[in-house]
């Protein structure tokens, strides 16, 4: 009989102990109002229609290292495909082993983020596809290169007729910038969490479950919200306590160096969290590779809140639920060279 | 009857102007005396049984740029699949931006020949697998360190536990070379002149085969021979004649540098020709872009002879022949990694 009872005893703590976070009744709704669970199809992009040529296209570039002047950098080398669509270093190594300014955000899902870069300066993947061709530190090449690069191959200049019917000269760097863009619009990545959404409840542990409902109640949400979990508005990063230095350098004002407007000192984009556990190290200065210790952070500075280890296990185990199945890419077979293609430049220009 | 006779006689001048490089009728079984077509499946390497297993961790291992120090170069960086198993470059850059000794040879069908690298210096893939990952201006990493990185993530424990059943703690160095052999076991390229070997007729165009006669008369087939057209023996680059010093750079002295002999000064294991026409730029040094070129070259400094450009093109429709299909690769998706996970580290060692 005391056996019984001391058992019965211990089943009560045990209940007890576990209904301390339950688990929301309305929870799929009070998700569905914040978030979104990720499209079956394709989504389409502005002012690009997404066709199956523009895909195959802009699949190979996006692969190809013969873009970057030297030869070595591809889209992939720092948005890898098979890495969380980054390339888990601090800042990228790039052109002449310079280091860039801040952590490679992953191509996975970017379709959906509002605008692209850190601090959105760029607002689409168009947009966004120009810019690292171009910069010094990352492939230091010149649009006129890349397109001399491409219409030295005849397969690209054909792929290219194939990808825009009815353009005269369709291997431009514009139309170079919209075939990758519709190939990163296939990079979507359903996770457990999509399957919640959609109605299946055995998708998500009870675990990831409590974190989610504590995702919405302290308020991450509030930033992190929509389609992606982030990735359409902009907010200080130390909105309540500023952070240490190393994690938010002080010459880096992101969103500020675009607006040039004092309330937009430290001011970044949401960063959108899809795939998060895949892509340490984790902010704009890549200064922290412990998730755990990037949701404290978080704590302290958006919510002025020293979380708990226990708060921050289970808004870990929702931030996992989060990261989903990458579409299957075969790796291309490129065009070769001829003789009229440019030659790889590896040396730092002005040095 | 005049036009009748004039007819007849540019029909005759015709017929002799193409009889000037006739096709041999037993040029099958000539070319079968020298060559050999590749075989349509898997070939077996010696001590490493390959296993589905075994191919999947090794395309794994050899797509995932974290088994260099800086996680920024894979095996594939400078062995892209997608640009004929070589990177395209006069030498490889590698860790810090340094650049390597000599062009990267291709990774295609590489498991034929009989030795690996240059000079010859690894007797199989497992023995060259491991040279790269260490060699300070490659990925400058240790084993040490590779296996640390690898186990630090469960997902490849997991994978070479299936790679390699039996063994009591296989993520070893030995067995992540094992695994790399594995898969590129698997990189066999069927091409036109295969399928000319087995008996198609058609598989070739007549310059091609014209070609294949006149590599074979003018004794390019003495030292280029075999399944992989090379890659078996040893010859002086400058058999008859010394080719200029940007070519033959002076301080290289080849397969000297292995054996300590004399003799071996100068000495390279003979170019395997597969897919030759995709993986400009040419020669060890990597400093001639124009397969024709190279070509030209080749018979001065081997043969001692000076190539007509007839000659040159029939040589090059001949090896346009050898370009393969290389195939299809799904890009894998790779363990993420855990809090254990080493650093990169992109200092160069002693800086």
């Amino acid at each position: 009989m005391k056996i019984l009872f001391t058992t019965m005893a211990v089943a009560l703590l045990v209940a007890t102990a576990f209904a301390a976070d339950p688990i929301p009744a309305d929870l799929r709704e009070t998700a569905l109002a914040n978030f979104k669970a990720l499209p079956s199809t394709t989504p389409a992009v502005a002012n690009n229609p997404v066709t199956p040529e523009k895909i195959s296209l802009g699949k190979a570039l996006f692969l190809d290292p013969r873009v970057s002047a030297s030869g070595v950098f591809s889209c992939n080398s720092c948005h890898n495909l098979a890495t969380g669509g980054d390339d888990n270093l601090e800042t990228s190594i790039g052109h002449g082993w310079q280091k860039g300014p801040r952590n490679a955000p992953t191509v996975l899902n970017a379709v959906f983020n509002n605008a692209q870069f850190w601090d959105g300066r760029a607002e689409d993947l168009k947009a966004q596809a120009k810019g690292p061709v171009q910069a010094g530190v990352e492939m230091a090449n010149t649009p006129g290169q890349v397109v001399a690069t491409l219409k030295s191959m005849p397969k690209y200049v054909e792929w290219f007729n194939a990808a825009f019917p009815g353009e005269a000269d369709p291997v431009t760097f514009d139309d170079f910038a919209k075939a990758i863009e519709a190939f990163e619009a296939t990079l979507v990545t359903p996770a457990p969490f999509d399957a919640f959404l959609n109605g299946d409840d055995a998708a998500m542990t009870s675990q990831q479950k409590q974190g989610l409902a504590l995702f919405m109640d302290k308020g991450c949400s509030s930033c992190h919200a929509g389609i992606n979990v982030g990735g359409e508005g902009y907010y200080p990063f130390g909105l309540i306590e500023k952070p240490s230095a190393d994690v938010l350098p002080e010459k880096d004002k992101g969103r500020f160096a675009v607006t040039n407007t004092a309330d937009d000192s430290y001011v970044f984009r949401v960063a959108p969290l899809r795939n998060v556990a895949l892509t340490a190290p984790y902010f704009h200065s890549g200064k922290v590779w412990d998730l755990k210790q990037a949701v404290a952070i978080m704590g302290t500075t958006q919510l002025g809140e020293e979380l708990t280890e226990e708060d921050v296990d289970l808004l870990v185990a929702f931030l996992n639920s989060l990261t989903g199945k990458v579409p299957e890419v075969a790796y291309p077979i490129l065009p070769a060279e001829t003789a009229t293609t440019p030659r790889p430049v590896s040396r730092i220009l002005g040095k």
